[in-house]
């Protein structure tokens, strides 16, 4: 099989994408072809503002049928992204995301299907006030219009996030990492070839140059929204080039606060949820703060829980001295996002310190007090700057699926139109529709 | 009256602010203030996200009596404004709009008073959802955080955007153009010493060097919200320094299609209404579209009424053909935001072509038709592209006011966040509040 670029409107026959890819693109050239798809998403868009949530769905449906049908090929093309992956030395669990195997193309596919169970988030009537002077004014939720996805290795991206956008009425224009270049070519190709979608509704960009992202990033007059999924380096790079307005998926630095007055055993089981249970993601703890009234208390017990679940414990001077296998934390573990099997602990005077801590060393994530201090829990969630605030809960709910949205295209660190868990209304804004009867002013 | 700098927390003594700070500020010195207005902004929009609803009216009373109280001094420093204006030129126009005199003054105050009557945009819980888990997640409104006004002439923007800023819980960084630094201080200054508002919540940059904006747009550990309210040149300046978020108040380039079956005289007192009531204004129409159908028959009467109005008429090759006193129009006025008693007239074939024309020339912002024709209302109204979109109504409609927000900070012509006329709520954000009793995941 050599398929074309999807949606590109050139047609380009190669066996090697790659080769191509990084070597052979004039700027200028580059330039033009994203102008071009620039302005095929935009007429995309506006067909897909006019589609039925069934029509839709058919697309849905459709392109979840063609990644299974060539699944082989979209393997045969994964194999290319993990033999130049392991030959520049990515790490066995990068290589891992970055496998397709059945299951996987599989599981995309029926991520696709289960997206058409979802509402349809376009055309609902927000709000409608009638105006002493007659004015029917309606606020109505329509599709964004164009959106930009940046993101890293992982391919199922290029499925979900194009699943999601279509869905809720976008065009969308793919920038995925040069590790998965050739599994993202054969994903788009498949689904730009299901017979379903409109030409230009899903593209990806061919190129994996820093410079394709550059020129994406200014073309404000073509896309309404960037989307940007990937470590911190990424997005700050996103933040600082674009024209277009940005809604950051940054890091998650969670903090859990044991206040006095808690059930400790209660405790030890939510803090070792919200840092063990799958600790390489956004929603889990990678900072805990303990009263100092239940410290004594409570310090030996935490760290035997954590120890016997092989987490690595940085304290601060006081706990420390209350648990030997701790190790000194450094200002600057305040501010890490481990993604693994690490945990700092302080011990600190009250709900005030601790939040204190949190609005200066986290990220506006997600943050939990487990207490039975009604005044303190109230505190805590008025006084915490972030998305999602919890009193007794682990911080693992912070999850479009949690919240019961269906599905996720990230979690906004941002404040700006979506915060927290982003899904199909969040891909959506809203128009004015006044109906009037010769209305002047 | 010799005041020190509002809220910057260095105290200068001056008796003209210009000369200082177009010659004697350094560079490093000037990033150390700003960076010290970010740090107070964030720790008095902490303070102003707890304040009570009275609270908050309570500051906007006082800032009110200040500026009556010292509507001497204002005017005085005022004057200094005026007097550096003609001295440069400004046109008449322009030095009107800079001046203020008691009335402007008192209306300033008024429309503080006015903002107490609004209700509260913060702490309204917008869902509320009980998971089968037993989770209850609340989604409520709380305040943005720091916005940062950057504006052009106007003085009267640094007590309106203040006082709504405020009556939504957030600190505000204003930053107000060079003809108007006089005034804007006098201002900042009388209400920074109401004795009411919080330290560090209303801060004025006393810098008008392009090198101060710069630096402000980068402020992306202080700031949540940029807002620019001027022409083309600032805004474009703007969104491609800014890392901070930004939401547009763009130019206003509005259209009125008349379609084939509708009340030709409504038609008439409708394009008049939306032309001539108050042209320099964004919601006012440059543009008009006629169905072909009915050309022979509507050109010569909307042309007799508009040059009744002194309106000049540019014409469509066609158009002119029908209206001698028109003259022809050329690619770029279909772009044109006037602001004038100008109008572009062009024939269209039917409301395709109508809506077509409005997404390619337009700015987004409101559009409308006139007809009888329920089909094409619908057409017209689910396929525009703008943030109000009109049957049957003049255009002049979009504003806070009208639309019952009893205020606006502006019209957003961005997709993000807010679209259309910006009230209270759309200074406001949001957090999910979950209260668990031990759930895990």
């Amino acid at each position: 099989m050599c398929p074309d670029f999807p949606g590109v409107g050139i047609h380009l026959y190669l066996d090697n994408y790659g080769a191509f890819m990084m070597a052979e693109i004039d700027l200028n050239e580059m330039e033009k072809v994203l102008q071009a798809m620039g302005e095929k998403a935009v007429i995309a868009s506006r067909e897909l503002a006019k589609m039925s949530t069934e029509e839709k769905n058919n697309c849905l449906l459709a392109m979840a049928d063609a990644i299974e049908a060539e699944c082989d090929y979209i393997k045969t093309e994964n194999q290319k992204d993990l033999k130049a992956g392991e030959a520049n030395g990515l790490s066995s669990a990068m290589l891992d995301r970055l496998k397709l195997t059945d299951d996987r193309i599989k599981a995309m596919a029926d991520g696709l299907r289960h997206v058409t169970t979802l509402n349809d988030p376009v055309g609902n009537i927000l709000t409608t006030l009638t105006r002493p002077n007659g004015l029917i004014i309606e606020k109505v939720s329509v599709p964004i219009g164009v959106i930009g996805i940046v993101y890293e290795s992982r391919p199922n991206v290029t499925i979900d996030a194009a699943g999601l956008c279509l869905k809720a009425g976008n065009a969308v224009i793919l920038r995925g990492g040069k590790e998965a270049i050739n599994s993202n070519m054969s994903l788009a190709h498949c689904i730009n070839h299901s017979g379903a979608i409109p030409e230009g509704a899903i593209q990806l960009i061919p190129w994996t140059d820093r410079e394709a992202v550059g020129k994406l990033l200014k073309m404000d007059n073509y896309i309404d929204l960037i989307i940007p999924r990937g470590g911190e380096g990424l997005i700050k790079a996103v933040v600082s080039q674009s024209t277009i307005p940005v809604i950051k998926h940054y890091k998650g630095i969670c903090t859990m606060f044991v206040d006095a007055q808690c059930d400790q055993k209660l405790a030890v089981d939510i803090v070792i949820n919200a840092k063990c249970q799958r600790p390489g993601v956004c929603n889990a703890i990678e900072n805990l703060l303990i009263h100092e009234d239940v410290a004594d208390e409570f310090a030996p017990k935490i760290a035997k829980a954590l120890l016997s679940e092989n987490v690595q414990i940085k304290g601060d001077e006081k706990f420390c001295s209350l648990v030997s296998e701790s190790i000194p934390a450094s200002e600057n573990d305040w501010y890490e996002e481990y993604l693994d099997l690490i945990l700092s602990v302080k011990i600190v005077k009250n709900v005030s310190e601790a939040v204190e801590f949190i609005n200066t060393y986290g990220s506006r994530h997600s943050d939990a007090i487990l207490t039975n201090n009604k005044k303190n829990a109230e505190q805590f969630l008025a006084e915490v700057d972030s998305s999602t605030v919890y009193v007794n809960a682990s911080t693992r709910f912070t999850d479009g699926g949690e919240f019961g949205m269906g599905a996720e295209i990230g979690i906004s660190t941002d404040k700006l139109h979506a915060r927290g868990p982003m899904g199909l209304p969040e891909l959506t804004t809203y128009k004015y529709i006044v109906r009037g009867n010769g209305q002047i002013r």
